[in-house]
């Protein structure tokens, strides 16, 4: 799933570059568009009384960019389990050239942040992100 | 009430000044910094059911800063009349020149941000800031 | 000018409403999204050796935002004599209704942040907004 | 080598615990006030005309923090080749239960982003992060 956004100006430092940080939170606008095309809209996860906090995180930076540039990053499920969840983030440039490469791991927990298993209390919603775990997948053969 | 604290690298942008927004975040922190003094951190503030929203901000920048400058933030209430209060803040580098000069205006709510009188509903609070207020304005005659 | 915008997570704060300082950087977007319109990109002006410094901002907030919302902020130019330009800016959710209301002013510098006047040193981007500013003034009437 | 900060109310997010990506930026924190205490602080290196890019990051987050808490951050120099440097940070809350977990790899530069070995072009920087090193080694025994 492709999500393209253009770098702000605030997001960039005094290096010239882009700040490494803004990265952890384009994966996030990433995926929360990833759940709006799944018709599953994060909104709707919190509104029914539940979340899926950040277990962690990993970024390798591979080429920097800057304020204007264009980058578009492709969201995959790369596990889902119904108690965790990982995502994988492909971050390149118009011009195709890789810029980083991120990994973030979740679990599914009630309003309290304490953890629950999909399977038992949302089966719906664990079929609906296998569909869109194994299509992704797919997508790459 | 004086606040310290040093310019970090992610605050700055790339004309390799502290971007303009970050004020915005210092006076918050010179403002809870200023409660805790009172003995009324705002954290106690929202345990006890409240909140103090923003109504509005102005912000006259003056001087740029950078990573590693120290500034400081002078607090100062300028109104409190119960309903609203109103905030003045001058920053200054460690040289003493003038970085920039800001105003905050709050009202005071209950946790589902509709409005209170703290006349009436927390008068030992009411009466604890305007000690704070005209203490302060004293200090300057 | 208007330009559309929806609300990260990661720009909510725990109040569970948009953090007000966001809003500072909402303004730059819809600011660099107007002189993008106007084929006036800030990342040409900057490449060609000046900058537009923020010198102040004010902000009134009327209605709060959060998570998932989306946003238009319609952006005008106020002011113009070639040292100074001003915009305001009136930022309204989906429905409607008001959010906040804007400014912004800055000046003309070059790469050492020294002030310049545009209307000497570069005439045909002084026109430019001059046209721009006239233009959404009529489109009010 | 320690560093304390507390966490600013414009950190946390609707969640009502701290954003996970400013955990990010206070590792950004933690290794300036690293190098501060090194004497060898962020700005010498880049008024000399150095640069020392983030490479990777990772983090696991084990316990959320919100407003108003103090957290410890602990940093080490687990690696350091003249090419490239690595960190560990541990950090904590006041009560010393674990909050995250997360490492940071670098490469220096010159100003234009090019790698360079600190061995051949500052020896004498290269002997004082290696004296930090083992050093911060030496303490866990």
């Amino acid at each position: 799933m492709k999500y393209v956004r253009k770098i702000n100006y605030y997001e960039t430092d005094r290096m010239g570059i882009t700040h490494h940080s803004n990265y952890i939170r384009y994966i996030e606008e990433a995926r929360c568009n990833f759940m709006d095309k799944m018709k599953l809209p994060y909104s709707k996860v919190e509104s029914e009384g539940f979340m899926i906090p950040v277990l962690s995180v990993t970024c390798d930076y591979k080429y920097s960019t800057t304020f204007d540039d264009e980058i578009t990053i492709d969201t995959k499920i790369a596990k889902n389990n119904g108690v965790r969840i990982e995502f994988e983030y492909i971050i390149t440039k118009a011009d195709g050239s890789l810029v980083a490469k991120l990994t973030s791991s979740h679990c599914f927990t009630d309003k309290n942040l304490r953890p629950i298993n999909l399977k038992k209390v949302k089966k719906d919603w664990f079929e609906l992100i296998e569909k869109y775990r194994i299509n992704d997948s797919k997508e790459n053969i």
